[in-house]
């Protein structure tokens, strides 16, 4: 993936070099940004996809197919520098955020204007830049007229649906609309479509699946998807700094709206008005270490985590049946299989 | 065009409803904008570049052409839609500006958090939509697939050229690069690349024109472009509130790194000093009427006017000459012609 990712980059030199220094230090930005990290779990499930509706590593074009499914690594790389502006992160896979960057590189240049300002305009212009990119890298893939013809519309409904989760999360952050069901949707669209079921999805079309399969692959990529944000919704919460590399307890004081919360606070609006009180007052706001735990204590004793957990047992069943059910090939069953056990797994 | 952009906007509902009334609000907004306004510039020369090399009104798939050409108007929406968060810019087209308008909404509806930022938020992820449907709506159009393949590298080319030239842009604006070399640089990527020239371009290379026109119409499309900008420049600082619609001089109050301002700069440093120091301590201020009025006698006297004046129309004949001489259809040679006087001729 990294290799299609830097030849795609090194093609794109002949555009870059004419606009100047200034772009060409920006476009090395984001090539440090793609290249140096993240776990490639889109690109992966992409491969799976083709990979498990018959896709052969050894056949003619293959690296068509693998620059197709890097191409996600892009629109991936937008999410993030535009997110880490909406929820003005200062940190991301350990180096400064890319409008946090840009700011420093204004301050130290002693530029005139506001540097915040500025570096959150870098970082929407160079997220504008990759997601238009990977659309040239995906388009300019060239794995064939009818293989492209198959997984336009997977491509079109990836990115729709992306972004349509991204607006409800927003939304429903603002609003304060605490339902699990707003949660879960944000889930299914902002994560689940996004991260495995569409990419599965996509590198099925390519390879030309039949229709059961494609269903299959995407119950599954919905399940696994939803019990992965679920995971990492009890994370948030419960999981350890060391792993997590967050503070324990983030997301109570960041607020998140997630359906663990949620859970908690149906259960509590049901049989105990004075811990919902206490949760809806607490959450998001500066909580000390001693107010997380009894959080903590709280939610669990609310029964939310066991129904979390419950929840995420379920879906991973659901979508190892599903899975196994198919026609998909068996090395691919095993490794989606792993990568479902994997990304789902309680780990605190 | 809006009948091609009402159409793909149309085919789009059945991927927004499932994400709900909150995306569907969004995305009502977004085709507001597009189907509100502008002059259509880009997809009328991509148009003209497609009749001109031989492309034919009543031939079979017109219509594709058509909503391939119609496809600018979006990422226009996203360039605008960023490009006013990135300025601040409070109204557009006659009303509020799309972040501005979430604003609005954030605050009558006594939302959490500040309504500026959720604003912004809001408008950073439209501006990706409508970029990211650009393209679906580009290569989902049907040109076929020899046509598509001549227009990739065009297509691509418009969308880097773009926003290279607005990073340079905030890049020279916090520098205070004052430089006329970086003033015209700006004017060829961000304006001239992207308005005029690959526009004509795409549109010729969908129609399958030979190198020599595509040749003649890039010439043409640059410095018409350029021209068009400089044209702008002048607008900016000489323009009748009446005809463009923003108070007078409204660039020396923002201070604009314009070329025409570099040209002001560039004669006083060589023989006005005082000039100089008078033109850097004002630009950029809070000026009066007559500041302004002072500012401009002062620009005339510098013969930074007359330089601007004498470009725009050395740049008109250069793009004149070589549409002529090129192997357009007469009838596009008459409309470019028009178009090229259109953006270019002095109003004020």
């Amino acid at each position: 993936m990294a290799g299609a990712l830097r030849d795609f980059f090194r093609k794109r030199r002949s555009l870059v070099e004419p606009v100047g220094t200034e772009f060409r230090s920006a476009v090395n930005h984001l090539e440090d940004f793609v290249l140096r990290g993240g776990k490639r779990v889109r690109p992966t499930f992409a491969w799976a996809g083709w990979l498990g509706a018959g896709g052969h590593v050894d056949a003619p074009g293959t690296h068509n197919v693998l620059a197709a499914c890097a191409s996600l690594e892009l629109i991936q790389a937008c999410a993030l520098i535009h997110d880490d502006i909406i929820d003005n992160s200062r940190t991301r896979r350990g180096f400064p955020t890319l409008h946090v960057e840009f700011a420093r590189q204004h301050r130290d240049k002693g530029w005139g204007g506001d540097p915040e300002a500025f570096g959150e305009a870098a970082g929407i212009l160079i997220g504008d830049l990759a997601l238009a990119w990977a659309d040239d890298m995906f388009h300019g893939s060239e794995i064939g007229t009818d293989a492209r013809q198959r997984a336009l519309p997977v491509w079109a409904a990836m990115r729709t649906e992306v972004l349509g989760g991204q607006l409800l999360d927003i939304v429903v952050e603002a609003s304060g609309d605490g339902s699990h069901g707003s949660a879960l949707k944000i889930n299914r669209f902002k994560t689940a479509a996004y991260t495995v079921e569409r990419p599965l999805h996509l590198g099925a079309a390519i390879a030309g699946a039949d229709d059961a399969l494609i269903s299959a692959f995407r119950t599954f990529g919905a399940d696994i998807g939803i019990a992965f944000q679920l995971r990492d919704d009890l994370l948030g919460v419960f999981g350890d700094p060391a792993t997590t590399g967050k503070p324990s307890g983030d997301d109570l004081r960041a607020g998140k709206r997630t359906a663990l919360l949620a859970y908690a606070l149906e259960s509590a609006d049901a049989s105990r008005p004075g811990a919902a009180a206490t949760l809806r007052s607490a959450v998001g706001t500066d909580l000390s270490e001693a107010d997380v735990d009894s959080l903590r204590s709280l939610i669990i004793s609310l029964g939310a985590v066991a129904r979390v957990e419950k929840q995420i047992a379920d879906l991973t069943d659901r979508a190892l049946t599903a899975l196994h059910a198919s026609s998909a090939s068996s090395g691919t069953k095993d490794a989606l299989h792993a990568m479902a056990l994997a990304v789902t797994r309680r780990t605190y």
